[in-house]
């Protein structure tokens, strides 16, 4: 019971750039997830694959971030660089890119060092 | 690897409310979004429970939509009133609710009947 093989939320939450968790999509660019959704188009993923906008995903010391179901792999700091191999290795080859990953004692963990360091502790 | 338990994506698109499509937030109110996240965190299943809002979802035709990830459940037809059963029956108790079930025949379909309807042919 799943509509897609690969449904992608790339978090396009916007805050003030002074916020001190930072956003992922500050300027409301919306760039990551059109470059993504053009690239999968290209690669013949549609409809298969579907990228989505999500509101903030609440990981945002490591934006930008992005959230791949049902398999649950969490991309984080990505840029627009990254989207032809998150495209030809997760999206049509099922590999995960491990530099890309969000570490596990980072994930939804409120004493992530990185949010720390964002709060100046 | 998975930052939740159960990651809901409530669809907040808002269209003209003469789209043929329909949309699933026509006014923008985020009303059902906003019920079941106050819902979640009185059950106490924050932080391991995660009400998002995400753009559209596609499945227009079967709105109000959500999706539950993993588990890649999808609800239609979703109203306020259905908020309680699906924190107590779906995020506690890991029971799908079948009359909200989105039907495979339908979901991701672009000969989908209901998507005829709206279309008038």
């Amino acid at each position: 019971m799943t509509a897609f093989t690969h449904h992608v939320f790339v978090c396009g939450n916007q805050r003030s750039p002074d916020h001190r968790r930072g956003c992922c999509d500050c300027e409301g660019k919306d760039e990551l997830r059109n470059e993504l959704k053009t690239a999968a188009k290209k690669a013949g993923l549609k409809p298969r694959v579907r990228i989505n906008k999500a509101g903030c995903l609440d990981q945002c010391e490591h934006g930008p971030v992005m959230v791949i179901y049902p398999q649950g792999i969490w991309y984080g700091g990505v840029s627009v660089d990254d989207v032809p191999r998150i495209v030809e290795e997760t999206l049509v080859k099922g590999e995960v890119i491990e530099e890309l990953v969000i570490a596990d004692e980072c994930l939804n963990n409120p004493n992530c060092p990185h949010i720390a360091e964002t709060q100046g502790s």
